[in-house]
């Protein structure tokens, strides 16, 4: 991770007159004022105090930051952003009194988004999806995962992780993927969700893996959703394959999730309103991280709250997302994920702060190439016009974000095209 | 608020292929599907069903929606946005653990903001303010409530509200100003609450209001704030010079102000988190708007919620607004603060639409003017790319305008210069 500067650095881009938060050890910002960061061939290639730069050092781009302060990219770890059709439809009838039961007879639900994804091709699932990743864009995120998990099927989930692929590749921005076909189950399968469970195992995780197109496997363990049983041969299947798991886990109820994805060494557990004491020991022996998502918690009015301080107690990295999603939250903004983890679950806004940057590159397996300010990782980094640091979780719904720059490259928050 | 159409209609602009909701009349979007809209010398000069579009109709510059919906312009009708500073230090200190009296011995509080204000001068304000203005312009606001009552002497509440008007001056914005001199005691009348509110009285609003500087006056009537007793009196210097009033009542107590502000025919009562029977009766009686504040009952972690049932059973007209301020609602967004009410109040998406347009307007006096889509009133307006007008509601930080329109002047959302 590091290199020796050449005694007269050649630099592609630097930048001067910025403050760093580097997040490059846990329990601080790792503030560095009056700094300078340099960027060669997409790398993080020198950064310091201003004072520091060697004599003599050039860049053939060099910017004056103005004096704003500059982060990692901001890392947005557990979304599902790719989906067709909303529900507002939903949201509307529920708020105008319609029951639970009523909405789910006319087909509400998982179900109705499984349904309109299903019906949209893929250039209707990018349509659909890039304003919801071009607001991510404008507010600094430079990564972004991306779950499937509305197809449900062989051709409509291998449609969505392909589209996740293609957001990755037109847009500035790092995208993982993430097969979730134990997600729901689908219509076709009610009452025999084993026989489905079969299916993603026998068919689904493995054929969209060998096409390259799964970077990690996770799945929704829940009373509403499938067992630790069914969750575990999941589990077996990716870890056959080598890929990496993660889980949804104890958002409604203690099912034992944590554990069982610690017990595969997962990269993260997401949700943890129900999360139990040997769950949390479990996580934390594995290192596997908290993925909280306030988002979730804030539109279903849960009102039981991640156990917080024994997960600090024991050690347990927490990230924070924004589990962008059409039913239980809409979000669009890790900005006001970050204010809603410290408003509703009371983080610190450090711990906000480092949960969409160093902790959410953990819960992606990427801690080695993102996530913090440190020579030899990516230039992945945003430019804001705050005071402090920790400023970015104190605004709701504003967007300070002032120049975002992926692989070393800049451009303006709305900058798109 | 009607006129004539010629023969042949000669227009400024027009609006074809566009879905309207008018919100002319309470009770429902007022939804004209596969509409146009025309403008002249900045009104809604015609609008209606595409196919009623008067034979050889044509105006000097034609827009294709493209399936666009078009509502009214946003209305904010309830801000604090102009200030200096903000209270990032005291949030992160308080998530840190650090007591309120420990915070206070800071001086933190309103008085941090006061000290900050008396401190900038109008051109800082006017920087600090302008980026928070873009991200509502941002969203479809065509018209703002911009409050004073961070100077709290003669000097610093003229130069907010000489702040506020400029912005309405160098944008494609209403500004609407609030004297709101009787927000907080400062510092040097400690213990003299009654001397301030001579000096409100008897020098602050009559020259503030005689520099035409004063569109409306508001106080903030609580046990930490002004008395019945001391409203009333600034009320009454307010009535005498012909200004409409509008009020802070029982956000944290119950005091009667919302009877009191009822008793003078006031604008709206806002916060109404402890609003009694009696208050909703006065308040329907007078026919005061109730205005909604969700960004700081979530902030606040507040958990009573205003009587809902009991104002919509009474016919009081309900607003929604951010509140924005830098302590107690630090929210830049219109469209979260719609979600707010539906998620934390329960409103139904569509009061949550009539708050920020149709009643917005009445909690601003402006009823007659604008709020809705009617042939005669402003061309403010904003066209969104949703699938149904439930929508604004439910997106949580997404943000789908895609034009809005000024006094019949288009711009692009992020299109400030
Ligand atoms: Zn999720
Ligand atoms: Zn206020």
């Amino acid at each position: 991770m590091t290199e020796q500067n050449p005694p007269v650095p050649a630099w592609d881009t630097l930048w001067r007159n910025v403050h760093l938060a580097t997040l490059a050890a846990p329990g601080d910002y790792g503030e560095i004022r009056d700094a300078a960061i340099a960027v060669r061939d997409g790398r993080i290639a020198w950064l310091g105090p201003r004072a520091a730069l060697p004599a003599g050092a050039r860049a053939a781009v060099e910017h004056d930051g103005g004096g704003a302060w500059l982060t990692p990219g901001l890392i947005d770890c557990h979304t599902h952003i790719v989906y067709g059709g909303n529900r507002s439809d939903e949201f509307e009838a529920r708020l105008n009194g319609v029951p639970y039961e009523e909405i789910a007879r006319r087909g509400g639900g998982i179900v109705s988004t499984v349904r309109a994804t299903r019906a949209a091709s893929a250039d209707a699932l990018l349509a659909a999806s890039l304003p919801r990743v071009a607001g991510l864009l404008a507010e600094g995120v430079t990564t972004l995962e991306i779950k499937s998990g509305y197809g449900l099927d062989l051709a409509t989930e291998r449609r969505m992780l392909q589209v996740a692929r293609t957001l990755g590749e037109r847009l500035p921005l790092r995208v993982r993927t993430t097969f979730l076909g134990a997600h729901a189950l689908p219509p076709e399968f009610t009452g025999r969700a084993d026989a489905y469970i079969d299916l993603v195992c026998d068919e689904l995780l493995p054929t969209l893996a060998a096409e390259g197109l799964v970077d990690a496997v996770d799945a929704f363990c829940e009373r509403i959703g499938f067992s630790v049983a069914q969750t575990e041969r999941v589990f077996g299947v990716a870890a056959r394959l080598g890929l990496p798991v993660k889980l949804h886990a104890e958002q409604l109820s203690d099912q034992g999730g944590a554990a069982l994805v610690a017990r595969y060494r997962g990269l993260s557990a997401d949700h943890l309103e129900y999360l139990s004491p040997d769950g949390i020991a479990a996580m934390a022996a594995a290192g596997t991280v908290a993925v909280l998502l306030p988002g979730a918690f804030y539109c279903l009015r849960e009102t039981r709250l991640p156990p917080l301080p024994a997960l600090r107690e024991a050690g347990v990295a927490l990230a924070v997302s924004t589990d962008c999603n059409p039913g239980t939250s809409p979000l669009g903004s890790l900005l006001l994920a970050m204010n809603m983890a410290c408003t509703l679950f009371r983080l610190t806004p450090l711990e906000a702060l480092a949960g969409v940057t160093r902790n959410a590159a953990r819960a992606l397996g990427l801690a080695d190439q993102l996530g913090t300010l440190e020579v030899g990782k990516a230039a992945d980094f945003a430019l804001w016009a705050i005071d402090r640091p920790g400023e970015l979780a104190y605004g709701i719904g504003l967007n300070p974000c002032r120049q975002v720059v992926s692989a070393g490259v800049a451009r303006a928050p709305h900058g798109l095209s």
